[in-house]
């Protein structure tokens, strides 16, 4: 790349972060974030070992390339970002979007893969999920409810841990009051780790491979396994098919920390 | 490549965009779309790192090669195009190929891959699959079979997805009757989303690693999804050794949209 | 390579061309391919990207060397072609290869891959097995033996299919006569077939990790799923651990139409 | 790399090795090693074939700045390093990690790939898991107690085996009294190899794909293989689903020993 | 590499043939291959495609260096080759070491790897057993027991199959005498075969991902074939979870013959 490419380069994401600084409004994020009818997508990818022969000037031009089409994009779509590197074997890190079309995501992603930081990716792993309003909970006592509705430990977590989950066939042949029975026991064994461990379910069924994607924050991972166990004992645990496989592990991290990493 | 190379390639192209504007005439292509005994291919492909290293004029004239390719074909099968980028992880774009035989869909696809953009492509995953007339249909009650001709919501659609099915042995050893109530049962869950889903299937026994092809496209997600939840409750999905893996999830989209993506 | 290297490599071409002119005789060939106490080898490769990235002169040169090398070994060894790029995902051809011994494919196969050509092949799939007299048909009805020995439909075939297959432990603890029932009623299911769909039986226990290779020839692939579907449809299918996986699907096609593609 | 650059990280790694030089006080090491509450993360890479077309002083200046870095986190977390060459197929070395925090290591891992060298480190398996008082030992009889009390032989090891496993859900959905009774079984089996086959426990349920990193050290192979033998032997093995996949064998090696094999 | 270099690399070849020209005695050989308490490792490598890129000079050297590293390493362990190109598809040659110590097998992989030859080697598979006494052959009728202390036919033979096996655990939850009675059933089966074909085990529990490795060698696949078959038809092989996976199919060949397809 020629220096006046360079600079023309610049220029131009300069005048993108300029252009496009009309995030998602609090209120629309905060609706995509907790309301039912959202699809939401968890992309992860790896760095290919090409990216590191670039020049130093070419990997900080391509990286702020990214962040101007990420603001960009955040007019139409949330886009979180996650440290995996160092914790996941396969994947240096991972967005998960959340969008009212899964086009609007596939929009950002496409362009996202199309910069010149982008043709250097390799998608190692991508779910997607539908948010839905609880389908068992109507049918759950009324003190189990209420404990639903406390609010968790307040503050940012640390840590995010994705697990996808397919259930068997006897599962979805249950009428709907056995597997609400199920889940009632599912929910009781959990609700002595709501406090510390944040959960987040995504319907997945005919989206991917799936039948649902969980999605986990906490800061005391020494809960969130205590979480998981509680879960391994209880009956519905028997109907999981697949159970991760895998199992994404990382840190919650600012989109800069995150592309900071490949702009060294 | 030289500037006269460049030239020259430009003009051949030129000139196949001219004599080859003979596509499969409209009688004929909605006889593949819809009739039995049509083979129906769903290719999916990815695009190699090294593509980028192209100047990006030869980019768009090998593009341009395979636009000419493709209408060049278009005499003898039908060819669709899918953008599965940002939604499957392991594969960038699908065609879905008819032909009256699969030996026309070889010549078309071993073509593409001899161009120079399919030098760089990496075939990730091949379906074949055979339509038929519908089976147990003929014995459905006359109201489902009513039911089954009601057309679907006219227009067209945004998303495909393609979920391939290998069923276990124990379906096969079933008796055409218990196989055709099981199949009924089926259909009769499917019914309230025939309107925004739309569903076609093939037969792939001996021609790949599965049993069926199932094809879906729709505008509505949240209602495929249902479909798909529907199906996983009924007695038949027990039978169903593999349901997936890969699901292919993308979005219906013109030939030039999804090659602009790589001249870009 | 420089143009006298060039020039040398296509005089030793020739002379391996006229030197090499005796193929095994007609009688030897008809036996090795039709008799018991042969050994056939699938073996599919995929052509690597960075042989397109040689010089139309040198790959043309390399496709030479390839051709004199099979007319070289064909006084031991029975090499057929066949073309899967466009109709399997992960390979772009596969020859079967007829022997007296397998070191002899060995050697063919090692030759191959010595070669310049064969130094960017990546194989894909190697599946070995013995022709056996028939263990089960002396102990068929009569009927049954006539109708096995009535020719299939004269002419060449298009189509090849290569469906490898384990038995589960259950099958070879099953007594002979109960086995010899299980494959009576499979061999009365395929009957119908037998004109339009030929087969052929590789025994492959303890030479890779299957204990049948079952070879198919047509030209009507209809036909060919018709019998695949009876197939599944008999009690012997519910013991085949695994079926296909890969299965390779291809068109018979001269070496010189194979070798072209990669000439070109 | 210009000579001047080469000089200039020279001394920026002799600087860190100065200014780094704090490990982890041996009192907070030992606690590292032997408390519960800690977490431990066996971290396995292969190089990739560029790495050896670096000229080989920057082979050594980049071994050289790895060095550094690890005395630099020694100050936070225990970093004990082993061989895998030459005895499992797909990684080279191995770290295994003990932090009070997964974040900690996530710290040093990033920064290792982020380095020269671990620019052609590709990560193979990632396993983590975190120490716990015995769960099942309290309930045991005495004389178990006492014996698992005995010290093992003294010295240094030779050999580490890391083997993860996956329960199945039957386990977890036996009673607190039913699993501990199998695991009494379990530690009765183990105890005659207790002497020379040293062994620690890891729970990983929700970190990773397994619910237990199982971890050995010995100077006798051919004991530790009697232990793994004894445990197949008990009741408690039928549950797990998974046992290795992948197992990875190696020798403890001091730092220097290993990085020393890619300076060369 | 310059002239020089490469004349010093041929003098420093030349040195260490005579240097080392201290093979394993004959007796120490005799005693690693036929005595219990031995390690076997059967490590299996592909060239990578760049190998040939090298100049042919180059690859001589390169080839000259590993014949002295093998003479040098076979004064500690017994090294024997295997030609698996052409007839193991994922696989160019294999070793088979035996030692004392798998340390010593690591050192001299770890070297072998190390070698401008070996930093193009991808290792496939390694698998590693220990040698033991018959477990259950003490308790086998007298008669059994004679027949296997005829020696089998002798002189060399031309092919080695390895496959790797993994008993379910209702095989290890069996009391010893009842696992006894179905290796004497296994056992029986085997006899007709002895003859012809040559059996070595190799308790591999804890070392790798399997519980034993079995390697053959025999002049008569089909014999081979014919044990394979009897040994699914006893009640043992109920009990074999995985069998193969990969099998692994070549010719015994002196070192030369295998290293010389790497020079030309």
């Amino acid at each position: 790349m020629s220096l006046t490419a360079v600079v023309r380069t610049a220029l131009c994401v300069a005048f993108l972060l300029v252009a496009t600084a009309w995030p998602v409004r609090a209120a629309d994020r905060e609706a995509l974030l907790t309301q039912p009818g959202v699809y939401g997508t968890f992309a992860a990818f790896q760095m290919d070992h090409d990216w590191w022969d670039l020049p130093g000037e070419a990997r900080v031009i391509a990286v702020a390339e990214v962040k101007g089409l990420i603001e960009q994009f955040s007019r139409n779509v949330v886009i979180e970002s996650y440290l995996l590197r160092g914790l996941s074997d396969h994947a240096d890190f991972m967005f998960r979007v959340h969008a009212h079309a899964l086009s609007d995501t596939q929009q950002f992603l496409t362009s996202l893969l199309g910069t010149r930081f982008g043709r250097h990716l390799v998608p190692t792993s991508y779910f997607h999920g539908l948010t839905r309003p609880g389908v068992y909970v109507p049918g759950f006592p009324e003190d189990i409810k209420q404990a639903l509705q406390v609010p968790g430990d307040a503050g940012a977590k640390s840590y995010a841990i994705v697990i996808p989950i397919r259930k068997d066939a006897e599962w979805w042949g249950l009428d709907h009051a056995s597997r609400g029975a199920l889940m009632q026991e599912h929910t009781e064994a959990a609700l002595p780790y709501s406090a510390s461990v944040k959960r987040k379910l995504y319907h997945s069924s005919g989206l991917d491979d799936f039948d649902f994607i969980t999605y986990f924050e906490t800061d005391k991972l020494e809960d969130f396994q205590g979480l998981i166990r509680a879960l391994e004992q209880v009956k519905e645990y028997r109907h999981d098919r697949r159970f991760g496989y895998p199992t994404l592990l990382g840190t919650i991290r600012p989109l800069d920390d995150v592309l900071e990493l490949f702009a060294r």
